[in-house]
């Protein structure tokens, strides 16, 4: 569809689908640069091991033989390696080859390290965008792939019909911190959910029962449970954790059923433990009446040890 | 809709809504004696603390002032008590009453107390059904809540009509002990996505960002991501934890950011760490090419310490 638009606009063609450079072939850098050629977009790669670029070039990338020739190709650098020591080598070559040009990192970190990394961009004068991707390779180029992004909107506006070849897009904000903040939050949201999910399916497992049975109930229970979340996110906001629905006195009780249960069934309690742990620092805190979303603030601030 | 379908049907209406009684009128056992009465059946309740069937009373509940009077009164007795000590008090006063009568457990509690209650019951001469109501009292009536159910199929069967008043079923099987069992590892699940959650959440708010304008993001990729579950469940079933997106140990290159994240946002890791540390375990054990499924055969074989 895209090339068919491609076709028809011949003029306007280069305006949408500008030179773009990849830096980086590992799993997802190959995949981006793959998305970008598909996307019809002049594509020039690099690669520290070189060997990595030969499936690209048969698919019409030209292969930069270095750092700064694939600079120099693009007016939009897209950067994707395996952390920001490697960025930082790569882009300190370049020198006065990065004026006017801009960067978008996709290479993963944390919030600091996309806020010194932007200043240090900016001050060699080009302009910084961080983005999180929030999938996995195979999803690149498709709608299911989301792509969080924060640092210039400039950068982002310009390129957004490029950046959408990748997945969809959402932008935070100025503050290029905010996408690996934002990225790293949902990674844990994510890691929560399927720690209880394994746990579940441990407990259902150890009585001998498949465990595909549980997911036709597990799948449509998270999500109807997931509802609660946007009203707990209200009480955080306006730290007000009451509650006429499930307090933390309640969940305390429940909770000793949990821990003799896995002890019937034998297996480990270590992914619930945790929370009764912040359940019951939150009753013994005196907040015993208010909601789950209490324990937000217990997280927040951590008894010293 | 059901009081129209009574009317209409005045000599199928016996059949359909037969006498129920209700034991234990807590706040769940009142929301389902509530529920019964407006459904239309003829509602007899009893509770320790008589006090509390007064407003039940004036909705058109019979008031029973002794257990046994209750359990004569209907051939259903729903019981919905604090736990299984409560539930074996109440039943050992009934004695031969409890012949042909269905009893129908609402009362939380383990797969071993369901198995050895039911066995108690039916060698007394009545048929056990047992249920987990996976929802709080606000919900009970509506299609919102789920309830759960395991034991005798006949008083499902045959009952179901009045069930489906509380909310949506779902039967089980045979063996009582499935009910509770599902009960708690859906509730094992939730409450791993509430403190991924709540952890997420933590790190937002650490940064001075609305926790509202977060759930915008993480309400669908935990929708997106729960896409995967029944994946995992079936890698757990063929026991092929094989994988060519999320190893183990990409996944444990990628915790060591969270780690260092929170560290710098100064929130606590202690929802995390038990996650990394399954992860770990797994690598060290050789699985580090495996996908996180493997971590349900983890949670089930722990280490002795
Ligand atoms: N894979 C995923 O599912 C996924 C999902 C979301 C985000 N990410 C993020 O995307 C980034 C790349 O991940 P990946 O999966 O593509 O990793 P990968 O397959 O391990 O590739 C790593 C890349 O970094 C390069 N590199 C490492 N050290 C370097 C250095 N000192 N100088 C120059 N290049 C260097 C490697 O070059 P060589 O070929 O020369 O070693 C390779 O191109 C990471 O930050 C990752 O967290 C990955
Ligand atoms: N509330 C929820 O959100 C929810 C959700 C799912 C499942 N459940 C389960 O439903 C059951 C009842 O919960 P609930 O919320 O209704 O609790 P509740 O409001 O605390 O009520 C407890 C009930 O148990 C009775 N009881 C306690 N000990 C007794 C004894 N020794 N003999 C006779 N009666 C006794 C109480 O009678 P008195 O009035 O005389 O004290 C009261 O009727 C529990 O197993 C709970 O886990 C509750």
């Amino acid at each position: 569809m895209k090339e068919n638009e491609q076709r028809e606009n011949t003029n306007t063609a280069r305006v949408t689908y500008p030179p773009v450079s990849v830096i980086g072939l590992g799993m997802m850098g190959s995949a981006l640069a793959r998305t970008f050629l598909k996307e019809g977009h002049q594509t020039t790669v690099w690669n520290r091991t070189p060997g990595k670029a030969d499936a690209l070039m048969k698919q019409g990338a030209k292969v930069a033989s270095t750092v700064n020739e694939a600079i120099a190709a693009s007016p939009i650098v897209v950067i994707c390696v395996l952390d920001y020591g490697a960025l930082h080598e790569i882009l300190e070559e370049a020198g006065e080859l990065l004026v006017g040009r801009a960067i978008v990192n996709l290479t993963n970190g944390t919030p600091a390290q996309a806020r010194r990394t932007a200043a240090w961009v900016t001050h060699r004068g080009a302009e910084y965008l961080d983005g999180g991707i929030m999938a996995v390779p195979q999803m690149i180029g498709t709608s299911g792939a989301l792509v969080l992004y924060s640092g210039s909107e400039k950068v982002f506006q310009t390129y957004q019909p490029t950046l959408k070849g990748i997945g969809g897009v959402n932008y935070l904000g100025e503050d290029p911190g905010l996408a690996p903040l934002y990225d790293l939050a949902l990674l844990s949201a994510m890691y929560g959910m399927f720690g209880g999910f394994f746990h579940a399916v441990a407990m259902i497992r150890s009585e001998q029962i498949k465990a595909e049975t549980f997911t036709s109930l597990v799948v449509p229970w998270l999500q109807a449970m997931s509802g609660s979340l946007p009203l707990m996110a209200q009480a955080v906001d306006a730290e007000n954790h009451q509650t006429d629905v499930s307090s933390l006195s309640i969940n305390q009780t429940a909770f000793s059923n949990f821990i003799e249960v896995c002890g019937e069934l034998g297996i480990s309690n270590e992914l619930m433990i945790p929370i009764q742990g912040l359940i019951n620092r939150g009753v013994a805190e005196g907040y015993g009446a208010d909601g789950l979303s209490r324990i937000v603030e217990l997280i927040r601030n951590p008894v010293s040890v």
